[in-house]
């Protein structure tokens, strides 16, 4: 055995240095690259890593090779796509029936034959799979007996440590007694509805919305209320005051980082008017701030609990989305409703899983997370730009797409007459799957010419290609 | 590394044969056992190594030196207790509110200094844990990106085949797709209570029941309706039919083999008259068989499932009582309710961890859980047995114990007039923690002067000593 820490490799160094000036645009579309010897003699490295580098970033499609001539940073084949503009769902709250469309879809996403440009979740390659598994294997080695029994509520001390620490990087100075863990941000999420909501009341959500908070509202009997939101700064304060003084709202849930499918990202002006805003109606907000470490700027967002004077934020959060979607470890800060939220947490599952949690805390410990936080943000950056440029170069005119800066996800808005699910049809025959719009909202009659397109995957020439058709396709239905 | 296979030491094997016989009646109380020398020249083995067999057993509590004499198996050294009878709960539903109460118990559970005869999972070192780890590093090392990605519902195929295979010895006949894999029974009766329940239904449960059940129905804010059971054959059945007639009952959950705190099991008629009273009345029947596998005798009792026609019987188990507690690996067959329960899953917690599930699929798939099981469950008989034998040696004049034909749980009944939250704040000083009557009903005020027991540890000097003190202290109360 004896594995051995995964140091990166002279050429990724090299990579790594042009893609952070190519991301911060230094190096800019169509600029000249150095040639392989300058960047050789430049960077004291062989003529082979050079040439490995500039492989790794054509592979990466954030540079080309143009013949007899040299390398050069890729040029956005269009000018930039404009955005899609403020949602404007109904105004009346609904009993959400998502679930049958979201199956479906579902279904697509779950078959390895697809290209999968729908799911949410990172490429296993860009996941530090190897360095989490040692961390696994040590424990069966060291905490043999603890690995096994139940874990103890409210979870993982180690884990909880670490959460507090890395609480202050979200603006707050969490202690490890305020978190519960949990199974994924989706327990935590549902364990923050049923502690405030019971069937029939209304929860006040972002649209479009994430098909899974969706299904959680409708699984307990609750309505959705969707709020107009908009892609680059989420959702709209005098919307929200206008619904909450229109009628009972039981819990407003936002994901205020790199929201799932938009993008967006709330300000920290409107994050702290939120807060205060719900104070005022004493009406909790859960807030799921799953995509908070995904951010492509050199700061993290604050989270809306550093704003949280009462204790009326409940906050979620996971490593699905960092570290090991398989894992479901995650974890809730549920301020004055952590009483509730333990019971509910014990009568739903007891604890969580003891060893995934331990191993995620070692890595934690090691300092690990830190590393790999910033080598997957520079990565989803580039795949994001990446990506949006082939919704420039391969969908018809009058398309728009989101400028998210964090996360893996873009929200593509197709020319009005573009039917989506006739066009996730035509794309699923040809062996594609994506995430249509309706099951981004609880009436399945809006978003019809919307999609998410996950950036999760490494570009490749089989996704590059599974794009051009899928741009073909929108062009016919155009 | 490279661990191999746990086999049976020899003194191990002789004296797994001898526990066999006094298990099995064929050596009684009171019998005489081989001299060393004979049993060495017998079963062909050193005399060291049966000097190590009569010292295990001694240690577990089965047989007793004689200086002078010789070994002879342990008698009891009291008549038989009584068992407990009927239990008579009030006759209307109740918004139960147990959960403060059990938090302060709770934590006196989880605390390792105590010597533990409250908490109902079983001693680590009953457990195969070398095994089970085994099979994690090899899926780290064989199913690297699986091990990390999110797990497809409803859940690990290799873990369903497992089910559906072993599902005939529960007197059914299930197929993989029947099952949904689940974070325990935990979450999977907190999934079947969310399917056909709302806030303010009634659920029907045995008395006393399993806190863990009161907690899941008090957090979803339901009813619960305690129906009298008989400590020995369960739930009674004229009671339920009363109880069925006179108001809307939204499901039955019931817990038919070696029940939690009781240890009742219910006769295949009984069952069967269950199951047919539901369909007659259209009410789901909630089947908690979490203990079903640790039968004492050698047929494990069929399911209330396997007479299930019309798809009414949602079945829950789990790997928490017979392999890894701390693994969170369980399931449901939620028969005609499994599209909602499969929506509620996915919304609840996504999937269940991916690498606990394959490990327990593949120590299934090797034939390890058999073998194990034949031993845990020989060994869990003979810890009821001590456990018992102390009931009887160190507790008061009319103190009564149920005789389970399973589980690891005794009920243990105290003269009327002692009271055993006060003997619980008692023992909580003596370093002892017990699991006190009335956590086991909605109405706190039942129960008062009885106790579970957990015989999930193998019977040590401690153990003994504890429960002499426990004795003594409810003498003092008595």
């Amino acid at each position: 055995m004896g594995a051995v820490a995964h140091k990166p490799k002279l050429y990724e160094q090299v990579a790594e240095r042009l893609e952070e000036a190519i991301t911060a645009g230094t190096l800019r579309p169509g600029d000249k690259l150095p040639s392989v010897r300058q960047l050789s003699l430049r960077e004291r490295v062989s003529i082979s890593t050079v040439l490995q580098a500039y492989l790794h970033l054509e592979a990466e499609g954030l540079i080309e090779t143009r013949p007899q001539s040299g390398h050069y940073v890729r040029r956005r084949e269009r000018p930039q796509l404009a955005e899609p503009q403020l949602s404007r769902p109904a105004s009346t709250a609904t009993l959400v029936t998502v679930s049958s469309l979201v199956a479906s879809v579902y279904q697509s996403m779950g078959d390895a034959r697809m290209v999968q440009l729908g799911a949410a979740s990172p490429s296993p390659e860009l996941l530090p799979t190897r360095r989490l598994f040692r961390e696994l294997n040590a424990l069966t080695r060291d905490a043999r007996d603890r690995g096994v029994q139940y874990d103890v509520l409210p979870g993982c001390v180690e884990l909880r440590q670490q959460l507090a620490r890395r609480s202050m990087d979200w603006g707050c100075s969490l202690a490890m007694d305020d978190f519960i863990t949990t199974f994924g941000a989706s327990e935590a999420v549902h364990l923050c509805l049923l502690a405030v909501a019971r069937p029939g009341d209304t929860i006040a959500i972002e649209s479009p919305a994430y098909y899974g908070t969706l299904q959680a509202i409708e699984a307990l009997g609750l309505r959705a209320l969707e709020i107009p939101s908009c892609p680059c700064n989420g959702m709209q304060m005098e919307a929200l005051e206008a619904a909450l003084t229109r009628r009972r709202i039981a819990a407003v849930l936002v994901v205020p980082s790199f929201s799932n499918p938009v993008g967006s990202c709330m300000p920290d002006v409107r994050r702290q008017r939120l807060v205060n805003l719900l104070d005022a109606h004493d009406v909790p907000l859960i807030e799921d701030d799953i995509y908070g470490d995904l951010h492509f700027g050199p700061e993290r967002p604050r989270s809306c609990k550093a704003f949280d004077k009462r204790g009326n934020v409940m906050l979620c959060g996971s490593f699905s989305k960092t570290l090991a979607p398989g894992f479901r470890v995650g974890y809730v800060a549920p301020g004055r409703f952590r009483e509730r939220v333990e019971l509910l947490k014990f009568s739903t599952s007891v604890t969580t899983a003891t060893l995934p949690q331990y191993a995620i805390a070692r890595f934690l410990q090691s300092g690990g997370y830190d590393r790999h936080l910033r080598s997957l943000r520079r990565r989803l950056c580039a795949q994001v730009q990446r990506m949006t440029s082939a919704v420039a170069e391969f969908f018809p005119e009058g398309t728009r797409v989101t400028r998210p800066t964090g996360g893996q996800l873009l929200w593509v808005e197709l020319p009005q007459q573009v039917d989506v699910l006739t066009l996730h049809a035509k794309a699923l025959e040809a062996g594609i799957s994506i995430a249509p719009g309706p099951i981004f909202s609880a009436r399945t009659d809006t978003y019809r010419n919307c999609f998410r397109l996950s950036c999760g995957h490494p570009w490749t020439p089989r996704i590059e290609a599974a794009m051009a058709t899928l741009g073909a396709l929108a062009r016919s239905l155009a």
